[in-house]
């Protein structure tokens, strides 16, 4: 059922260095086809279409990878797809798409999706944005959406959530940035910490008037371009204004503050998302999930090949599409083969993959970066 | 400096599925180039025209892999490579060589080499074959050369030496099949065992003696298709005689045999093979041979590719030609890229590739095997 008045903005930014050697920068992790035939901006599309029509939806991304980003979503016209002339983090994106919307929609809610995450649980997943929105439409309020962790991470910010009103449905207390580990441990023996998915919903014009208060400059400067949005005017206003608007994080421009004011006065909401959220920033998180989305053999390898042998080899990561992929005596690596580049590194090892793309950015190898 | 009446015969035989995926079955272990520019065939009759003419040479080689051998080695008269018609050991494939080249040189003095091994030092190489060579020359002797062992290998027969008449010059005691762990560690404790590496020396005439005398029916054989050798008649003879040879090793038929005279007796002598043997049985013994002769980075690794980056990697083998190869945390793996097919496992499993290779028999993938 479509929701009246919900407006999906999609953001697709990042450069998605962990992937490596499949991504690279003008094909970052959410162009990727990492899960399933659908790439992973296609896929945040099309879970959310049940719930709103093509026309309501804004794509925020990259100059350098909207071209692919657009040939990937062609029921989107082009200024549904918004390239930034700069990367200027996600206050000053969001805030765009708020002007924008606004002006589209007196009563426009907002919900806001990275392009880079996988869902489990579509229906559960329905279920909370529906909640969102519901309680978002109420001008006053702002809603995230709290993914329980099961592990202390240290990669994700976490939300505090103080006095539940409803089950699964919380006050927040608190935003906290990247934990330390020791940190991050207490989070989780505490119970009352998720972590932040990066899904926020309120309506146009309470997100307008927030960032009005805490970005003043940087608002004045995404309603000017927000009214050439449509226009020819729009590409020339966007590239002159936005480099000059603040590089900041919604959640540091605008959550932190506003939930300073303490729980019962900053009307911030957490909902409980437990509809199989990951944010496959690994190669390690990608064979989880498609561990439990049962593409694994019974060893817990999921080799993407063109046939494949394995003896006596558990939990490996193989990525050969088109080759004939044996494994024997080894467990938890991953292999990842492109035309030109060839990864070799252990499950455990998969967060240092960025330091590859480092090496071959100091040594100016730009074709394989 | 050529030594005169020495004919090299050079057995390239064999199927190779050790190194799998980079060896198939048209082009096996003998055909590739694992160890520099030249393949291991070429290097074979390279290592050895110091010390014979061209013209000198056979090449014994199966029909299946003939094409790839002839087209390696261009410098020899097509009826110098000879393409048994079916695979029957090696006491047929020398035992004709040996009728062959004695119609051509009554004082031919045969040297054995199999095609797939590498030597790592030539001059010392050259030295013994000239002392095996001139040891031969006197017709009741044979000789053979004894590889000292640096491990209790399982995979190889071993030479029991006797007494020592010179520096490096033994009189053989026994040949043994292959042993079990146990005995291999025996045989190295004792001091007095040596690996047998294939390599046999002896005059045209005492061999073509011998095989009278310990396969008679063979040897019959052997001489009717020597007899059309060079003639239009060659290939129809051999073709129809050469499988009702008996399939037989040159050590079980005849080395043996004449040992069990005993040591004084049979006249048998090893000579002390220090030249850096290694008959690169696996993609571990690859590996090691490549460190051995300087190939490996500082930390061991062992990467053949269009460049490469290492991260806390140590002793790892990739074949990946064209590709840029990165490693992370990860030692002591082997990873073989082909176009159509990947390897990946260890150093210490490599031996086990040969099962791959079943695996995909039986499965009738024969395009990859």
């Amino acid at each position: 059922v479509k929701i009246a008045h919900f407006h999906p903005v999609v953001i697709a930014g990042g450069s998605g260095t962990r992937f490596w050697p499949l991504s690279r920068k003008g094909k970052p992790k959410q162009a990727l086809a990492l899960d399933g035939k659908q790439t992973m901006v296609q896929q945040a599309v099309s879970r959310l279409t049940p719930l709103a029509a093509s026309s309501k939806f804004l794509v925020i991304t990259g100059e350098a990878m909207a071209p692919v980003i657009r040939r990937q979503l062609k029921s989107l016209k082009p200024q549904q797809i918004i390239a930034e002339p700069a990367a200027r983090n996600t206050a000053p994106a969001i805030g765009l798409a708020a002007h924008i919307l606004l002006r589209q929609d007196p009563d426009a809610v907002i919900g806001v999706f990275p392009a880079d995450h996988t869902i489990a649980d579509k229906k559960k997943f329905h279920a909370a944005i529906q909640r969102a929105v519901r309680l978002a439409q109420n001008g006053e309020h702002v809603v995230v959406i709290g993914i329980p962790p099961d592990r202390p991470d240290t990669g994700y910010g976490y939300i505090e959530h103080g006095k539940a009103l409803e089950p699964g449905l919380f006050l927040v207390r608190r935003f906290t940035e990247k934990p330390d580990v020791a940190t991050a441990q207490q989070f989780l023996n505490a119970g009352n910490f998720a972590w932040n998915g990066g899904m926020f919903f309120w309506t146009a014009r309470t997100l307008v008037k927030a960032l009005y208060e805490h970005l003043p400059e940087t608002s004045a400067l995404l309603a000017k371009i927000a009214a050439t949005h449509g226009s020819a005017k729009f590409a020339r206003t966007f590239k002159s204004l936005y480099p000059k608007c603040q590089n900041i994080s919604i959640d540091y421009a605008v959550m932190e503050p506003r939930s300073r004011a303490g729980e019962d006065a900053s009307k911030i909401f957490s909902i409980h998302g437990d509809f199989g959220w990951n944010d496959l920033g690994t190669w390690d998180a990608l064979h989880q999930h498609r561990t439990n989305t049962s593409v694994a053999d019974s060893d817990g390898n999921v080799l993407e090949s063109a046939g494949s042998y394995t003896l006596e080899s558990r939990g490996n990561f193989v990525h050969a599409p088109g080759k004939f992929v044996a494994v024997v005596g080894l467990d938890n690596v991953v292999v990842v083969e492109t035309e030109d580049a060839l990864l070799i590194t252990t499950r455990d090892r998969s967060q240092d993959v960025g330091k590859i793309v480092q090496h071959l950015s100091v040594k100016k190898k730009t074709k394989l970066v």
